[in-house]
């Protein structure tokens, strides 16, 4: 048989390459996917050598065509309306083989690392980033904006073109927030699949944290209620008739200093040290995790049943995205690296003054075992067919909120040297795209060619002074109705973040995201404001509306944008004291005059410092909502110190970050939750009720 | 192209049709089944003619052929050095159709349930119950047991079989047990697949339990700080100038009797009863949950954040597998009922005395969206590539214990009246099969055929007698030499469970699950003893050491035994009260001369017959370590009066269950996890360390 398929009929190979635009609603979609997966399997090896032989070319892709409503209909309607092209169609139109993609169900796929040795020598992309001025209430379209212009890139500009978002946390989509797959016509398909488990990574994090949690917790118990030689009897356990060390436990020995391996050489002095982490339970610092907005979970009291024996602590909940494994799956370059990044994790410090690890504990192997599916990025697709890496979702008020760096570097490969990668940044620019430039660039390697900020005139004039906005009320009119004074005042703070990107040396395209109530007069004021603070180019987009043809011209302006010349460089160097590294952030992206490190700060600039610490990046946990510190303050912000009131370590992801006020790490549910609309068709199986 | 596809060439089908049987550790295996993949995708239509054709009759199905080698490698060594078929063509093999199977990656696929009306009027199989002696430190082998005997009737017998087996909870994977897939050379594979996330059903479970208890504990605290006019507007939001109830809201209504739909005609006092709860905080029965093996969440307190306002209160988390949503996933019947269950399940009273269900905390739609996939069986194989349906795993201390309803009846409408169907209970026979019979099987009206009751000679002579056994230490001698006292007198427990299991009128077969230590004598002895006790036969078998070859004469017997006269009964009536029930089952089954209710318990006795839950069956909590209430009582005790402390409620599952002492519901660490041993090969990928 294996002849027969080495000489597989070319009129498959031709089949699979016929690029063909389908309409969405219509049932010839399902029978065109249909066809050209039967059609597939038995022209692999055809296929890889195509793919080998053109592997930096165009893509023969398909795309979906849209058949656009007005008005625009929920997300969940469109998203259903259309038909998603089968998931290992898309991975073969972009370059994957069969045996890199793993299936999960039709419309979801994870790729396998094994991709990044294959396409080594092969050039990248061009990698632009999507970011926006300061958020407020009236929402900027940062997603939307991102998905809307690989749309365009792709289906309409016929590049190849990757998007690549972070997993949404589940919590929220229950509690206030809904789905985040973008909106309108400009989606990532299935839009349930991606709100809901997706592929499990989340919950592979929530596994994985708390079993470090389980860890710390029964560690300090059976420290507590055993003798050195009862402790070390069941570290070290007789079996067969012989003791031996585990591997994880000879590097802990080797961490100490010990250079023996036979159990029975170690003296009593090391025994104790060996078997004792002797953590202070004052000092934990892991949290454990949900992924579930439950506020009764922010702090409480654990350990309370008798066989627990009183010892009980204070602690927490975080929500899953905030830990720090969340941020290592989205820092990690390989499994090897996020092995050692996993083992690095400090989790308390001992009675001595020393860092206690996961290694520490034994348990960092136990944690790669459990991450090794979530390290491969998943596979899906937008509203247009454009390919989507759907990678990691580190919380960005306490982590770095940048999608995972493996999603970024393999797309880039796979786009070739023509093709574009469109990732976002959480949060506005002072905040996501800080992070993006001098974390995850820091630590990928890679350098952008081009920064979308993205600004909308209702969010631009809340800047500019315009009065608050209550849910559920209607919309003050200045939202509503022209007003330059409003609009301008507000075009400082957009202003601010375009020489916020420029610092970093790219250039800068301005996307302003329009709503049908702005006029024709403030959308050209925007352009040209954003032109002269700086920006390469501003165009306004309508891809809510109308998809990836109303994203068009910023398609276009961000391709001409990736040719200019740029100049990347990072905001500061990282040998640089903690507390310096801090200031220049402050100074040069926040505007503050000066920074203020209050006692519990300094105490800890002054234990990393001797715990070997000092030279990681920052990454400051500021609110989002203002440049400054005070979420209130609205525009650009002068003449303000921003206190540092504590500073924490994930050392294992690989940054400090300096607590700027207090950080809520575990959202809470309204009194009417948006679970209260969300159902499931038993006949049809559709999912209503998420928007 | 679709003419084609129709006119697929005959030998791409033959080549599926080809019943091939290769060979473990080679490389012609991948081969083989890289080329059957290869041609199968465009011989789908011609399969799904083959397939309505041959529906019922034999699958054409290879087997892979066990490499066996002494001494017994590790369970691990055994599960990767065996190549799994790829997971669609066994799909194929069993009669399922392309478009009725979702893979997860390789190894792994559900089946959407749309199968069920496809196959609804063909004839079920043979349905064998595995069960177990009273379980000891020892083992008995039951899970080993389902396998070898589903590997013996599959490859060996050429019968088509499905073995039908629980998800294990990831906690004690990493705690003391270690993985569950049975064992040697009776593995579901791959054991590390299996043994961590699967296809996330667990972890949906998680998620779905835990958004209840946010929900109860967020609706106490709105409950306790609003007016009833704030709670309402908050409810019943104005959207858009306007109010409207969710078809959530609209059940509540119903349920309090109000007939309104107008959310503006509520009189005051209705607003109050549909706006407050009013849920006793003291009434809470609903947990949190996770898959860890955490103790320092045994007993905790919640709400200490000043956020919450000094709301706290008590609480506790338990195993994930401990959730009433996990019993409700087991038996359910489809995707309709299983949302009625979600909307039943009582978290709490309320201080008028009713009770509060999902529904009425508006949670139900999205408990039904986040276990959508969770409902649909997880395909994979044993060993020697049998299908296997891995499904469910309720908790067997405080729920039933069995895998669920859908995976045994799609398997037993893919195996055909010829084919067999095993599934395993947990627990010995006085728990996991009556639970089975009483509970699992009166939900889904299936007929057993056959029980298989698993001992070993170990196991008995401990009932007999037998000394204690301490980890790490060399087995007393009574347990590697023959000793005809212990054995006789140990063999009145596997008597009192064959009697249990003939109460319900189903044959029994008793497998002697043989070590290397036995004797000829010893097993002939059990075996005599079996048959004079009433066993339809009683056979030994060695299919940890030697997979399905092991099994071949357990096999034999079970096909016998499927043919003899049978005639189910169920051991008690559901009308009958509370009280009544539990006597029953501890009478005939436990031995115990009558039941106590203690205070508690009668309290609940009165207030679930006044709520109207008195006409459900019976869950018993009691330990499986005894046939009495107290765990150190070997064999068969006597003359003992069961005593319930209290009893509890699961009405979305669909059970009463009578706590007999206290059940620990969260599994704590040791001081050396077996995560110590745990690690990935970052070259490899390979997992190691699980056992």
């Amino acid at each position: 048989g294996r002849s027969k398929i080495v000489g597989a009929p070319m009129h498959d190979l031709l089949l699979w390459n016929h690029a063909t635009v389908t309409t969405c609603h219509s049932k010839t979609v399902d029978l065109a996917a249909e066809v050209t997966q039967r059609n597939t399997s038995n022209t692999v090896l055809s296929a890889k050598r195509f793919l080998e032989s053109h592997q930096a070319g165009k893509w023969n892709i398909s795309y979906t065509r849209l058949n656009l409503r007005k008005p625009v209909p929920s997300d969940i309607v469109i998203s259903r309306s259309c038909a998603a092209k089968s998931i290992d169609s898309l991975a073969r139109e972009v370059g994957l083989f069969s045996d890199e993609v793993e299936l999960y169900g039709k419309t979801k796929a994870k790729v396998q690392l094994t991709i990044i040795k294959r396409l080594q020598s092969l050039p990248d992309g061009k990698y632009v980033v999507v970011t926006g001025i300061t958020p407020t209430p009236l929402g900027e379209g940062k997603s939307t904006t991102t998905i809307g212009l690989a749309q365009a890139m792709g289906a309409h500009m016929k590049l190849n073109v990757f998007a690549c978002v972070r997993q949404p946390s589940q919590g929220p989509t229950f509690g206030i927030k809904g789905g985040a797959a973008g909106g309108g016509y400009s989606q990532v398909i299935p839009m349930e699949e991606f709100n809901l488990h997706l592929t499990g990574d989340i919950h592979a994090i929530t596994a994985a944290n708390n079993l470090v949690a389980a860890a710390v917790d029964a560690r300090i118990f059976h420290e507590a209620t055993q003798s050195d030689k009862a402790l070390y009897n069941r570290l070290v356990p007789l079996s067969g008739g012989e003791r031996t060390f585990s591997p994880i436990q000879i590097n802990r020995l080797k961490k100490l200093g010990i250079q023996k391996t036979e159990p029975s050489a170690l003296t009593e002095e090391e025994i104790n040290r060996f078997a004792r982490l002797d953590i202070d339970p004052s000092s934990v610092t892991w949290q454990r995790v949900l992924d579930t907005n439950d506020r009764f979970l922010r702090k409480i009291t654990i350990g309370q049943s008798p066989t627990e024996k009183g010892y009980t602590r204070e602690a927490q909940f975080d929500i899953t995205v905030a830990s720090e494994i969340m941020a290592v799956l989205a820092l990690t370059s390989s499994l090897e690296d996020m092995r050692q990044r996993l083992a690095k994790m400090v989790v308390a410090t001992s009675r001595r003054g020393d860092p206690i690890t996961t290694e520490d504990l034994g348990v960092s192997g136990a944690l790669t075992v459990l991450m090794k599916d979530a390290i491969k990025p998943n596979l899906m697709q937008t509203l247009e067919g454009t390919p989507v890496f759907v990678h990691a979702g580190p919380f960005a008020n306490i982590a770095h909120g940048n999608s995972s760096i493996l999603a970024d570097k393999i797309a880039l490969k796979l786009v070739g040297p023509e093709g574009f990668v469109v990732t976002e940044a959480g949060f506005g620019a002072d905040i996501g795209m800080e992070k993006f430039f001098n974390i995850k660039c820091r630590y990928s390697g890679l350098r952008p060619h081009v920064v979308v900020l993205v600004a909308t005139i209702r969010a631009l004039k809340m800047h500019g002074g315009g009065p608050t906005v209550t849910a559920g009320m209607p919309l003050p009119k200045e939202y509503v109705e022209e007003n330059f004074n409003l609009l301008e005042k507000g075009c400082n703070n957009m202003r601010k973040q375009i020489e916020n990107a420029k610092h970093f040396g790219v250039p800068v395209v301005v996307a302003v995201n329009a709503f049908k109530t702005d006029t024709e007069a403030e959308l050209d004021l925007v352009c040209t404001l954003a032109k002269s603070a700086g920006a390469f180019d501003a165009v306004r987009c309508s891809h809510w509306a109308e998809g990836g043809a109303g994203a068009v011209a910023l398609g276009e302006a961000v391709q001409k944008a990736s040719s200019a010349p740029s100049n990347f460089k990072f905001l500061y160097d990282l040998d640089l004291p903690i507390a310096d590294k801090i200031r220049i952030i402050a100074q040069k992206i926040y505007g503050a005059d000066d920074i203020e490190l209050l006692p519990e700060a300094q105490h800890k600039v002054a234990l990393y410092t001797k715990q070997g610490f000092a030279n990681l990046p920052v990454c400051m946990a500021k609110t989002h909502l203002s440049l400054s510190h005070e979420a209130e303050k609205k525009g650009v912000p002068k003449g303000f110190i921003l206190p540092i009131r504590d500073i924490r370590a994930s050392v294992g992801a690989g940054f400090l970050f300096p607590l700027v006020g207090t950080m809520p790490t575990i959202p809470g549910l309204p009194t009417r939750p948006c679970f209260y609309d969300i159902d499931l068709d038993p006949e049809t199986e559709q999912v209503n009720g998420l928007f």
